[in-house]
């Protein structure tokens, strides 16, 4: 008998007859004798059509409301779900956030969680029950306020969850089989990856892959819980996340991320603290910025070119040209047309040369590399947003990734 | 400077339009420099959604579930509209039930108030704010789950909470102009009245009038807090429920109450007990019986009529048969084409012959009369359905309701 932590997403609950779907897959797994613990999402559009609701009332943003508004979509999706489980003869009870013992710092919108008391849960789950949790939401003890974790947010619950209750696994359902190699819709040879360390998965989540957000694979991985990703649509194979993995691979899969704007500062005299003067200001306005590179200086004059999500692309530009006026550089350029193209894989650690064939594969695809940067497990290239297509084909041939060579 | 309990029905925030224009009532409320605290139910046919929703997913009970699933509704509209009237420069803040300290029994779906302990509320007053409080739903603090009031049940939570504040006044905003004389889509010339007291009232509810629910004006009643009923949707001056009215009035209004069944038991042998035998099992199935008629006995059979709510005829039915077939009585009656019409007014405790009057009148208008039943302050006639429009005309004139008898 196993403690098992399911998370479903919001296409997966999208309407009554997938809740009952889940209700079925639930319950069967109570009936073969596991404790289940479910994180749901709201259903579908909702989260969609209550952000619009809110934007026809008021243009502006109100943090500590617009939690107390979002956080109703998972409610409704808890209680239907835990009456469709009922329906199936299995007794099922749902909590909120806040009842689940899920605690968090005071930042609305965007919470981190900060422990998980799950005294209720556990009570329940004694008592025989299946436990459904309202994912992506939690409440801070400082302020009483219920709070919201953001993006991925639901992942985050079901893994931290998984942890706080010493959890065997932490299963993620979702709308996609697995994690791939790259992106299907991209490449057609893509295939599902059986298993990825924690390591890789963060590499890839953070380098584009949507599949699992990062800050489960976090929690997962801190607290040492495997995470299962797949469907919720079928019963076919999926996706394990733990820390070591059978085989090592030179490349795990590719990632690309087009959401992203390059900002270059031109003309900038090369000296002590241009880069403070750029950099320090981004922070404090809140700007994540990904890559940066730094031209080697010619006659004392340099350029700085860096990557920001494109939600932070008009807040990077106004700082990055008042820098300019204020260092004396020349000006300041800014593109969205760039991808970010990333390979990941925890063999590169021991294995020289995976850079190298990267970029000689680019070249003779006649893809020019506009900026580069690396991690242990990782190289990633900025290239330009037509040739992505062609340039995730060309490495996921290269790398050994297409067809039989994940081992299927 | 005053403290003041608003309370804002479904169709009163029915889109984002409606919530905008509520909070500016509410804003200038507090910008006149009294406190506010605003009840809200959910937006237009939110829970009617809900209900279809979960009738899709699950046939059965869940009523622990459908309270979770319900409580999502006010939820929104709470959010939204402390969104809408901060943005007319006044600080807001929304409460859950359970956040405003309202304690309630454990019945699901139709939970009691207990006690009221609203620490935040008052604590967000005394910051300033205008507090928002969803309607319609508490905790109990035994289960420490989430429950609902039931039908009436935002109405209740405004006088509740305005007696647990000591609130100077309970507002009632809704989608008509005050408590009429009689329903003003049968009769007419019916007109809003001034000022009613909380007996008149809570006779009025219960003989059908739905513009304001008896729970609602037995907190009044109770807690000393008057309250002022009027529409959300003009200025005009609505009607104040309070213990001592003006002038007393023989007949403050008509009410009528079309959606009740009657049940007829023949032939019952007229001996100790029977009526027990009927009522004592209609007690515990649940069923609410309203008038109860035993005719004279004759050579020692008689017959007992009594009437239920519609929703609960079927129950009834099968109660009555049994009891029938258990004691040898005839048969049973069944029928949902009558009507009870009442006239209540406080002065009729002094004034002898109102009941006669209301007889003659209906005699003279060829309209016979089913049943009958009283209490100090009202009388309430059994009809035939097809008689009722043309009998409260002729009572609303009668006892001097039409054009401005009430004082316009």
């Amino acid at each position: 008998m196993s403690l098992v932590v399911q998370k479903y997403g919001g296409t997966s609950v999208g309407d009554a007859s997938r809740i009952r779907d889940v209700a079925a897959r639930v319950a069967a797994r109570r009936k073969s004798g596991d404790d289940v613990v479910v994180i749901v999402s709201a259903m579908g559009d909702t989260t969609d059509d209550l952000l619009r609701l809110s934007a026809e009332v008021s243009p502006n943003e109100h943090p500590r409301e617009m939690d107390m508004l979002l956080t109703a979509g998972e409610r409704v999706a808890m209680a239907l779900l835990a009456m469709a489980i009922q329906d199936l003869g299995v007794e099922a009870v749902s909590f909120t956030g806040s009842q689940a013992g899920i605690l968090t710092d005071t930042t609305h919108g965007g919470a981190k969680i900060q422990d998980i008391r799950p005294f209720r849960v556990r009570e329940a789950l004694d008592a025989g029950q299946v436990v459904i949790v309202a994912g992506f939401q939690g409440v801070s003890p400082d302020t009483k306020e219920v709070t919201t974790l953001g993006r991925g947010g639901s992942d985050a619950t079901a893994a931290a969850m998984a942890a706080a209750l010493g959890g065997d696994v932490c299963e993620i359902y979702t709308d996609v089989d697995g994690v791939f190699t790259a992106d299907p819709r991209v490449v057609e040879s893509a295939r599902r990856i059986d298993e990825i360390s924690f390591d890789e998965m963060l590499e890839l989540a953070a380098a584009g892959a949507r599949v699992l957000m990062p800050r489960a694979v976090e929690f997962g991985k801190r607290f040492g819980v495997p995470i299962y990703v797949a469907s919720s649509f079928n019963d076919g194979p999926g996706t394990w996340v733990k820390e070591k993995t059978m085989e090592q691979a030179i490349v795990r899969g590719i990632a690309h991320d087009s959401a992203a704007t390059k900002i270059t500062v031109h003309g900038v005299p090369d000296r002590p603290g241009v880069a403070a003067a750029l950099f320090e200001p981004l922070a404090v306005e809140g700007v994540s910025v990904d890559m940066i590179v730094q031209n080697v200086s010619q006659s004392g004059i340099t350029d700085i070119s860096f990557t920001v999500p494109r939600e932070h692309a008009d807040v990077a530009r106004t700082v990055a040209e008042a820098m300019a006026s204020e260092v004396g550089a020349l000006g300041v350029d800014v593109t969205s047309k760039i991808a970010r193209l990333s390979i990941v894989g925890s063999g590169m650690r021991t294995e020289p040369g995976v850079a190298a064939t990267m970029f000689r594969e680019l070249a003779d695809e006649g893809v020019n590399i506009d900026m580069i940067s690396t991690s242990s497990i990782r190289v990633s290239c900025v290239i330009d947003e037509s040739d992505v297509d062609r340039a995730m084909q060309c490495l996921h041939r290269a790398f050994g990734l297409d067809g039989d060579a994940n081992g299927e």
